[in-house]
């Protein structure tokens, strides 16, 4: 499998973490795109996703995946062990569900505000190949949901280990990094939400967060 | 099983199209929330669902469940024929891409046109308890991503009779929701989206298409 990623941004590191966690990275032929250099802009990258963004993963019959929940499926199905969507029915559902809102509240949030702030982000408001220019009150509400979404997210923690029941999952890898995204905005985790501190820190100390 | 729908709005019709067509419909109790009386909003229902959000289904144990996703993994685990989610780890996995695809490009960009726009949404740009004032220059690009989004969905059909592969699925589900919600903002499909077209009529003739 070929897996294209780029190591200094959150999206391909949502796919990087489940891979290291499933004990797959070294197994892997590892492509860094550069985005800071605008290399998925290219024609050539074009080629390997028509919607230029990072993550990819190319399977060995050649199917690209190009959406981090279509690349954890495949592995989740192909390597099960760990497990990082759930075991039981109930637990998958719940699983499903964190994953969903935290991406949507929270990694989406702090992106929109980024892309709709940073001057180099200029007319990349969104994705992909079309141009849209930057909606500064959008930057403005990104910033706001990503900073009472901290809330949300220390309530669903409460006192456990991991989002969900009792095992790390993909919940987790996405509330990670939300947090560590969140940073690049100036949002910290509020002294209010020792839930989500205490589980920071221990999450953070697994060897899959730090690659 | 408790569903709680409203028949109404698009959201909720995504998960109410696939528990239809596992053929469980009149196997739930069905409560209908009535979003026009914005009766997701009154200290009952945030009960039901914090985030005020429909559909909601609750399991037998009393398990809430409030996101779509949650509630297609938990039914598609339980009761696995027909299968909506794809049967082969590819098939899942381009499943999984696509939903997230036509969720993302397609019904977020309809619903952040309406949110940003219709006077009677003013205060709730964003779903859930927080108030959010609408932002006119979100509505406009949110029309522009799905209109253009007809061309990508165009593309992706081709000559298939479905979204993936050669069966009916949540990709299906969610472009037949995006398409008919994005009447809503006087997106229709153009004359240059032919796949589009024989898609849509075919798959608005099941009966779950007119539940």
């Amino acid at each position: 499998m070929k897996f294209y990623d780029c190591s200094t941004a959150p999206s391909p590191r949502r796919a990087r973490v489940f891979i290291a966690e499933k004990g797959l990275l070294d197994s892997m032929e590892r492509i860094d795109v550069n985005l800071r250099e605008k290399e998925q802009m290219t024609p050539e990258f074009a080629k390997i996703n028509p919607f230029l963004t990072v993550p990819v993963l190319e399977l060995d019959d050649g199917t690209r995946l190009n959406a981090t929940v279509a690349i954890w499926r495949h592995l989740e199905e192909t390597h099960p062990e760990p497990p990082l969507m759930g075991r039981t029915p109930v637990e998958k559902a719940l699983i499903a569900q964190w994953q969903w809102r935290i991406e949507m509240d929270g990694f989406q949030a702090v992106g929109e505000c980024l892309r709709n702030s940073v001057p180099g982000m200029a007319g990349r408001g969104v994705t992909g190949k079309h141009s849209y220019e930057q909606i500064p009150a959008l930057a403005e509400r990104g910033k706001l949901r990503a900073e009472r979404f901290m809330e949300t997210l220390d309530e669903a923690i409460g006192d456990k280990p991991f989002v969900v029941g009792d095992a790390y999952s993909v919940a987790d890898i996405d509330a990670l990094v939300f947090v560590d995204f969140a940073k690049w905005i100036k949002v910290a985790v509020p002294d209010s939400c020792a839930n989500v501190a205490r589980w920071y820190a221990s999450v953070s100390e697994r060897p899959s967060a730090k690659l």
